[in-house]
């Protein structure tokens, strides 16, 4: 297949990352590509390989989150298309016929530990447990014989001959990963009414209320944050970007001022894309801040201009 | 003459305000007419008999503040085109040939009195004090023998047969009041470098921080306020309106970006002008505020809608 | 009678100040004192020769109001004891048997003439309009027979042996006028649960957003501004102080907390006294800045002081 | 030993975090327990079998700082009590004997990937990177033969009987870890100037401007934001809660004031404790937050409360 029909992902195969890249309309006609790394999977978008790279960004079972953020963040630009969230649970593979009480050893990823710790100690409270350096991978080694059983999503068992003993183990309810769908540049899929923005930018000063000044840009236009993160810049301990999600699509009107304030006050802020949000909630757009309000705030001030105000 | 070329002013003769509008370079061609309120100057401009009218507007000794500000909030809209500032001291009219200690009566306008109060105190311990209508009504009074002697500026001496014993009182250093030249509304005088851009704006609701919101909006681009003045409504006790006066011009990008924002987030705001300021001091920009920084913003954002940010 | 049982007030007699008096309870057994001025009132105040100065401070149609509020803000301070809000309504005063269609000339005090111009223009659209020194001074020029009638108080007509041609005259509704009680500074008087505080405060410095983070004292703690006024500082134009008028009491633990920003953060500030709001409205108080609230609060960092958090 | 001479730490053994926890003063006379995960390692400290735990908390080369965040705020009680940082570098560790041009295939964790991406694709361009679950396990998997090479700390060469062919390899300037000791709550350790304070919070609303609100209650007082990281609540996707540090000791008046705000508007917070900066960095105490600005505030307000202001 040509790279246009190409879509890498965070891998190994059996991961959570590739049930979440199978639940795409697209998937079934793209070559999906398992990579090492989520520098790995984006690089190959960067470097015209694939036309995209589906790789987790949120309260991920697999790592990769803070790699995401800071990759978005750094080297040459890409932009986010699509949002996949899953509901993350977990299943206790084993090799066919392997009992509970026969089980001394268990794997999963470091991540996965601390989501199965209290069904662990209800119900192997004896078992040893190692890290593994996937999901996918721990479900490989008992495969392979050198654990007893892997915790890993369900869809693995599949791929390496497992049996899931036990099924929808999350010691969290509402367990859930969100995943992006990354691509080079280009122009923001149309709104949809139910749209989030997000960019990353970096304080020119770092003075109390410097941030505060950047969230303002945000909050006095009535446009509702949804997640920020802190990043460090690789500058030292200290040195951070800011990575963060609003409501509303670059085509709105109170985004785009938002952000064109945070453009003219920041030291430098990436656009890393408008598109749908997994979970099609509309936002409250409150009073003054619909695009009619900016529209007639704008020919206002033109009438002012004219002494016709 | 015709209305074009007629200017009112808070009367009577005699007054400061007569001395502003007299420093006019145009007055020495103008029919100059004295009016008996802020209320009635500005009125004849709006009914078109006049083109202009000049009225005190902060820390008069005329009294007349706080109704031009009323007064230019309320009724047929009006624009300010230009500002003087007068320093003030009185001078100690009497008739021709009075001596201090023969001063029994003093009379001047009540917001004269406490501006010459320490000084009477000093020099005319036992005289007694009444108020006049104006300080300029106080000299007439002086000139018809019914006060001994009258605080007003030094010229309202020739205009009433009077001379002036005593000059140049004042108790606070550097007193001076502000005017305004008033006229119907057009296109603002052109930026000079040098301006305010003057408002008055309703807030939408009157929880804690309404207020706060709208300053925001100069703040956050960096817009110096220079003036706030609350005045109630009219519409009961603790009903309030704002008028602000803040460095810059409505064509600077970032007095037009506030003035949008106070547009979208108050319940009604009115232009009143953008002009000269008399102390032609240049104001502060800051960075990310200058027309370039708002260019290049909206030009930024514009690329990131076409995938080109 | 002793000072103690001294109450002076901004006069002369038959003005609004003076009914304004007489609606406290203690009048009956107080010696009032009408003043020529408020700085008058309030230095018989400060030199112990009265107990109580009562004198208008908002939207009064006798003008004093700036007066009061410069006055409170410098000199030997003084505090705030009691409000009284009095309805503002004019009668037309005229010498006994006088009919509406005799009356060629009108008097009033500067402040008065906007009040009554569109009744005015309405029913005696020919009349010459002169201004008086005071609404009460007008009424005394009619007895004289300078002018045929007066914009007063209808309380006035008797004190000059006039009689109310028409009462009830004001053009806008719900015209009130708000007094002031002052006397020398001591504890404040209970609080009531409908209370307001009064200060006034000097900025720091001048930068964009000085005010900002004074009026975020307040708005960060919940506490409700009723009334913000700019005063010249007489440091020259463009340095203000303000004037501020807040929601609850001194002994509000929210207020407190408010008042120790403000002086922190202030170049000056003079607190003017917690009293009872004439209109006994309760104030919203927001969630988190209850006196519990910041009892809470305060314990709890005092447990994590000691590890208990 | 007893549990009071314990520390454990994220393991395994040859790790980042058993070097920083080497250079701690108390190290040498400590049992040091490496532990499967950050949560066992915390655990150990919540059950009263160890004393301390010290564990990565931000920019990780070995994982684990989102789980000790989302430790600290969960589950019972800790506290931070110091903390170390630590420049991170690689050293590719190989079987002695081993040339660089016989390295096929290299290990190492998946967060130490991007961190010597560059330097690989130099110096082995050819080479078939495979994840390991720990930068020790790596070593552990060259010791065993799996892999011609890991790329681990310099220190974990002897730990495995290996060698460091190239030392001091990483992609990034100035790369830094910070890892905690963390203990159970008592009393922070005293103020020596250069301290730091770190909380957890939950948002009461998710409105526009809730973070900011809480945000303001830092900066207010001038107290400086060192790191905001929002973390998903476990609540689901979109619920957040806030991990901060800022400068300062809550003995400091500025700080103690800060976290009375936070902690009377927001829904909870948790106090992490106040500690020494490892980079002994003095803050910048802006006018108005210093002790004496606050104690001068609070004397002020109980004297206005008396009479005396």
């Amino acid at each position: 297949m040509s790279p246009a029909s190409r879509y890498t992902y965070l891998g190994p195969e059996g991961t959570f990352t590739e049930a979440a890249i199978r639940t795409l309309p697209e998937a079934a006609t793209r070559e999906l590509i398992p990579m090492v790394s989520v520098p790995a999977a984006l690089d190959a978008v960067r470097g015209g390989e694939a036309a995209g790279a589906l790789v987790p960004i949120e309260n991920s079972v697999e790592g990769g989150v803070t790699a995401t953020i800071d990759e978005l963040a750094a080297g040459e630009a890409l932009m986010i298309y699509r949002e996949v969230v899953l509901p993350i649970s977990f299943a206790l593979l084993v090799r066919p016929g392997t009992r509970l009480e026969e089980i001394k050893t268990v794997t999963g990823h470091p991540v996965a530990q601390p989501q199965v710790r209290r069904w662990l100690a209800r119900h192997l409270p004896n078992v040893t447990w190692e890290s593994a350096a996937s999901n996918a991978d721990g479900a490989r080694l008992v495969q392979e014989g050198r654990y007893d059983a892997a915790f890993a999503g369900e869809f693995a068992a599949a791929t390496y001959g497992l049996e899931a003993l036990v099924s929808d183990i999350h010691d969290a309810e509402n367990a859930e990963t969100r995943f992006v769908l990354v691509g080079r540049p280009a122009r923001p899929p149309a709104p949809t009414g139910t749209d989030k923005t997000s960019v990353v930018f970096w304080l020119t000063e770092n003075h109390p209320g410097a941030l505060l000044d950047l969230l303002q840009e945000y909050a006095s236009r009535g446009v509702n944050m949804m997640r920020i993160e802190s990043r460090p810049t690789g500058e030292g301990i200290g040195q951070y970007c800011f990575s963060v999600d609003c409501e509303g699509h670059i085509q709105d009107r109170r985004v785009a001022d938002a952000l064109m304030g945070l453009q003219r006050l920041s030291r430098k802020v990436r656009f890393l894309g408008s598109y749908p949000r997994a979970d099609r909630q509309a936002p409250t757009v409150r009073a003054g801040t619909t695009d009619e309000a900016f529209s007639t705030a704008a020919d206002w001030v033109m009438r002012c201009m004219d002494g016709r105000g």
